[in-house]
This record gives structure tokens, sequence and C-alpha cells, in this order.
């Protein structure tokens, strides 16, 4: 493909990324070896900085560079409101929203029968032990709109009920949707949760 | 954005990759870190290894590991034929296809007069060094049908007129290719190249 092995292997490692194809990995690797010292030796200095020192926090799964993270450190971030996330993509995106202000709780995945995923598998039996030692009063279920996410967090309400306040988000019409390319699903349960104008 | 300065840099690193965005950028970063051991550490290493290794061929502009590249180094690419493309990208596309035997040309860009560039601040001049001393035969103008790269190719062939056989790149319907996608201008000069079926 291209004259050497080492840039071909390049390019094949970043065709690998999620969110980039063979085409786009040629592209971003030229790009790097024209600006190598501006760009390329500083990115390879700061993935090996990231790979040394990143790690999952034991608490509550966000990805930091402590065994326990900011959020979870901050004495301020415990308000009695903890939100369940699939992910720490999840995670990330709450923060960036800034609407909430308590802790987080990242399962890392989804129940799922067929793939013998269970709740063991996932960071869902540590939920009791925080709800008492973290004093919670209300659990949010942040998990995605999917059967699996569903399923998981009915199965985490289930085993939580009757000992903290439970609530998941609202379903509706995002800001700025357009009927015409939301799917069923949606309009479903935005008719089903109308709320009265008056 | 998460939870520490390190993993914001790589994303914001990431994120003006060509072909990515921010979100992009957060997803790749996340499957690196998850992976750390396994992707992370030998991406940063081959960074780091092709950081210190590549570099423009001196005959054709070519990216590779030495001081003159592979293609430049074989004499079975001596075959006569110099293709003259814009970018290394396009270097890399051609070898894909496999069609051509000869050698490479790279300009690094195209001539410019708004953005003051000048045949000097390519590799146009040493063309014709390398016509005379490779026993060029055939010059293959491989440009880009904009009109920057249409202009350039006008300003290579009044160099080279009469000293060598000069030729330029079918236009046409893509293989596949639907009309209805097509511009104007591809349909124009499909139209003008059309030839008899018999
Ligand atoms: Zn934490
Ligand atoms: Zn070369």
């Amino acid at each position: 493909m291209s004259s050497t092995k080492d840039i071909d292997a390049l390019i094949d490692m970043m065709a690998k990324l999620p969110g980039l194809g063979p085409r786009s990995a040629r592209r971003a690797v030229l790009h790097l070896i024209r600006k190598r010292a501006l760009l390329l030796t500083p990115l390879a200095d700061m993935m090996q900085t990231v790979a040394a020192t990143a790690r999952e926090c034991l608490n509550c799964g966000n990805i930091g560079t402590a065994d326990i993270c900011d959020i979870c450190q901050s004495n301020k971030r415990q308000n009695g409101e903890l939100c369940v996330v699939e992910d720490v993509a999840d995670l990330w995106a709450m923060e960036r929203s800034g609407v909430f202000k308590g802790r987080y709780h990242v399962l890392g995945g989804t129940l799922n029968a067929l793939d013998s995923v269970g709740p063991e598998d996932l960071r869902i039996p540590r939920i009791r032990d925080r709800v008492e030692a973290e004093d919670v009063k209300e659990v949010i279920l942040a998990l995605n709109a999917t059967v699996d996410g569903q399923t998981t967090a009915h199965y985490i309400a289930d085993m939580l009920e009757g000992q903290v306040q439970l609530s998941s988000l609202a379903q509706g019409v995002p800001i700025g949707g357009e009927l015409d390319y939301l799917d069923d699903g949606t309009i479903t349960a935005a008719m089903r949760a109308r709320k009265s104008v008056s």
C-alpha cells in the first residue's frame, strides 16, 4: 500500500479504531507524518502517558488516572443522587450537559441472556453497597432505550425496590427533533407521555 | 469532559485529525484505554517508530523510511513512464490499483496564484532533471480534475513540450457510477470523450 511496513502497520492499527476506516486512517497517518514533530511525536507521547496512567475507578467504573476517580473523591458530588449508566461514554455525555451534580455508577454493559452476561459480570451487586455507604436517596437509571438497557434497568429497579427512590430519564422528542426523522418507538413514547399545555 | 487532563488532551489531539471529530475521538480513546495493553501501547510505540523513521523521498517526494523510496530504488520501476501526482495519497491510490508499473513524481500540491504557490514551491523543476536522468519517455499527468490541478498540468505540459510524450488520465463515468449522481462536469467530459460502440 504505502512504501514501508511500519507505515502500513500504523495505518492498519488506526483503521481498526471505531469511527475510522482505511481511507480516513490513511489520511490521518499522512497528516501526522507530514507534521511529525508537531503532531505525531506529541500524540505518541500522550498515548504512552495515558496507557501508563489510565485506570477504572474502583468505586464507580469511571475512567481516570487514580484508583478512585475525581467525582468519587469529591464530597460535593455526594448529594444523595446516584446515576447508573451503561458506559463511560454515557457518563462523559452527562458531564458535558452539566445537568447532574451527583455521582455515577458505570455498569460496563447491559444484562444479556444470549451472551450470558449476568449481574456479576457487570457492576450491579455493588450498587447496593454504594446506596448504603454513600447515603444515596435516589438512583437514576440512565440506561439506553434499548431492549437490553431496559431489561437491565428493570433488574436493578427490582433489586433496589423499597430501599431507595428510583427514577429514569424522560423519554420523548429530542430538542430540535423533527417527527419525520424519529423512529416509531420514540413517537409512541412521546405520545404516551404527553403533557397538557394550558 | 472526562475526569483527567491527560485523557482530555489525548481526545483533543485525536479530534483534530482529518476524518475524526470530537465524538469519534472520544469513542476511539475510550476503546484504546479499555484495551490499553493490547492496542494503546502498541499504537503509541508504532507512532514513535514512524515519527523517527518516516521521511520524504529525495527523488520523488513519496513517503518512506529511506532517503530514496522503494519505488525509486527499484530498477524494475524504471520503465520510461513517470506519473506526476499532487499528493502521496494519490500515489498510494495508484499503487492500490496496481495498474501503473513506472515511477512517480509527487508535487506536494498545485500551483495557486492566490496563495502564491509557484513552481519552485512544488517539485516541478525537478521533473525535467528526472526525465533526463531516468530516461523517461512518457510523463502521465495524473492531477486532480480541479481548476488548480488542471492549471498545474498545463504548466508542466508547457515546460516539457517536445522533450517527452505527455498524457493524462481519461475522464468519464466511474465504474458503477450512476449518471444521476454525477456532477455536470463529469457528464460533459464523458459525453465529449464518447466512443463508438460497434
Ligand atoms: Zn469513581
Ligand atoms: Zn521516490
